[in-house]
């Protein structure tokens, strides 16, 4: 329960009197119980001095004991109000509530009015800064189980790659991919696998369907699995059968600029200028108008996370820290390329977790 | 664009000024759009008199004009922010703001905070029963889709039926599922599928894991497809290789009780009755203390929707709802049972969607 000490540190120093900490992954984060609620409530109230407890439905309370949790369980059966519950609760500990932290991104106006209720009128403020701040260094566990996760992105890349035969659809290789990682009793993918042949992998957001492969197309495969709790994102971009040269300029662009950016990566580097010098790369060779989007993603509990990889972002990369490093071309009617490793910052450069080839393949 | 109509009618009729709808489940109900936007905006400003409009990624803007939007979309670059560009617009048109209505459930605090900037400090009220009332009553269109997502989900039960040997993982006949309803071409799982073996069917959240089949286990699928937007969602229990005498019992008393709400259902029956029904069934039969769970839910374009089939609930069947029916009994270290079926509320009855057969079935 140290994370839970962080926040209630954090209360004590900005005079918070509460946190409510009510999603899934920071839910998880602090602990160690991970669950999807749907629309039912849950989360961790936390206090500067008091113990913090825990609010579930009943059904789940044994589980999140078994996860680790020690403190206080309110467990509520389907026919009860939580809330009147949790009142009741706050009654007794005869607590003044003038701030109160909450996941301002996350938290529907409905809880917030509850919430308001039960603890008389206060304010809210944010705890994703602070959540954030702890998250995104990772520990040696998670490191870890991120470094499991990527091998099994790598894995579903070979499978798809695998797969890959003359009239195939986009799906059926997705199926394939999904198929072979659940075998190896992954938790869920972390999100849609994406396959995308030909013209479709010039789309940044297309979605798998019933194209069917053909000699010379793009492949397109964009996959992360979640084990642990945790996840992975991978990109690849296969050619099939021949390529010709227009195609192998937008490879070895995108390639470059994401060696380069992988290159600068290691603590005390502004983050902002790895995606200016990708997309720098991309630009002088004459492409910048179809690279669209960042360069990429925090990465951890979820497939999207803090730091965002933007050219605006000023922040520093430190040692731990985990994120995508994913450039990309996309040509209308044409295809697109992207590539796409998932980065640990180390001590004095960077790791790569995805180790699946990235020269220009030829799928024969 | 008759769906705008039912909402700009109903803040006239309650003298709200503007709804913002942003949930991609109403999005797409009231503009045939469907997408998954994650942490970005989008919503439909809707108003009394004045015309709507959209707001959504600006690489989206396409697809919504394509799948029907003709009025003003608000495009916005990543590096953009949307609520100046929403607030410029909302100027132009001269209009105060005293009641704004907003999803309430989901609806984010930040983003409520944005919403009162941009329109002046107004209150906040719910927009979710006047779309659920609209959603719960299906069209011809919606229920034709909802007829082939269900003939889906049966295809779905039958695929892991035939999977089945002494020996087999849980995730193994999960994927194989997966497999085969991708191929077919669905959008997606409309939940996470449920393959559960032995003790583990007695869990009503149990998770698919490596748990392996043998003779004399309950075999429980409950899984489910989206295509175009709608979901199916069905439950069936098989046996395997052999069956005793308190899994006969326990999978009769199941089947009388979904039996019996299913033949209460027709218009004007109280949807509590349904629940009390089944209840009463298992309560007879000595299992009263193992079904801890409402009898079922809506069923659209969410998994789970309006209206809960829970025994407190007052309001009467309308003919083209359609709903889950899905009693359980779940006994602890042997295992349970839970037959499960969408159905159609029709003008003097109701249609069951979902026609993989419930007798019990003892897989050889």
């Amino acid at each position: 329960m140290e994370r839970i000490g962080y926040i209630s540190s954090w209360l004590k120093e900005k005079d918070y009197q509460l946190a409510f900490i009510h999603s899934k992954e920071n839910v998880f984060y602090l602990t160690n119980f991970y669950t999807e609620p749907h629309e039912r409530l849950m989360g961790v109230f936390v206090f500067q001095d008091e113990e913090p407890f825990f609010v579930c439905p009943q059904m789940e309370a044994n589980q999140a004991k078994t996860a680790g949790w020690t403190y206080d369980i309110i467990g509520y059966e389907d026919h009860e109000n939580p809330w009147e519950l949790i009142s009741a609760t706050l009654k007794k500990r005869n607590l003044q509530f003038e701030k109160i932290a909450v996941e301002k991104e996350t938290i529907s106006l409905l809880r917030v009015e509850m919430l308001r209720t039960v603890a008389n009128g206060a304010d809210f403020v944010s705890v994703e800064d602070k959540l954030n701040e702890l998250r995104v260094v990772k520990d040696e566990k998670e490191i870890s189980i991120l470094r499991e996760a990527a091998k099994l992105a790598d894995y579903g890349v070979e499978v798809g790659a695998n797969a890959l035969k003359s009239g195939i659809s986009e799906i059926e290789v997705v199926a394939k991919i999904e198929y072979e990682l659940k075998k190896k009793g992954i938790q869920g993918m972390s999100f849609s696998t994406m396959v995308l042949f030909g013209e479709k992998s010039g789309q940044p957001h297309g979605n798998p369907g019933s194209r069917t492969l053909d000699t010379g197309d793009f492949v397109l495969f964009d996959l992360g699995v979640i084990i642990d709790g945790y996840c992975s994102d991978i990109t690849r971009t296969l050619v099939y059968q021949q390529v010709n040269q227009q195609q192998k300029e937008i490879y070895e662009t995108v390639l470059q600029a994401e060696l380069a950016a992988l290159q600068m990566s290691k603590p005390g580097v502004r983050i902002g200028d790895l995606d200016l010098k990708a997309r720098g790369i991309i630009e002088n060779a004459g492409f910048g108008e179809f690279f669209p989007h960042r360069l990429g993603h925090g990465l951890g509990i979820s497939a999207h996370e803090y730091p965002s990889m933007s050219h605006n972002n000023n922040e520093l990369l430190k040692e731990g820290m985990v994120y995508t490093i994913e450039p990309g071309i996309y040509v209308p009617e044409i295809g697109g390329v992207r590539i796409e490793d998932d980065v640990l910052v180390t001590s004095d450069g960077a790791e790569t977790l995805t180790l699946y080839p990235k020269q220009l393949t030829v799928i024969s």
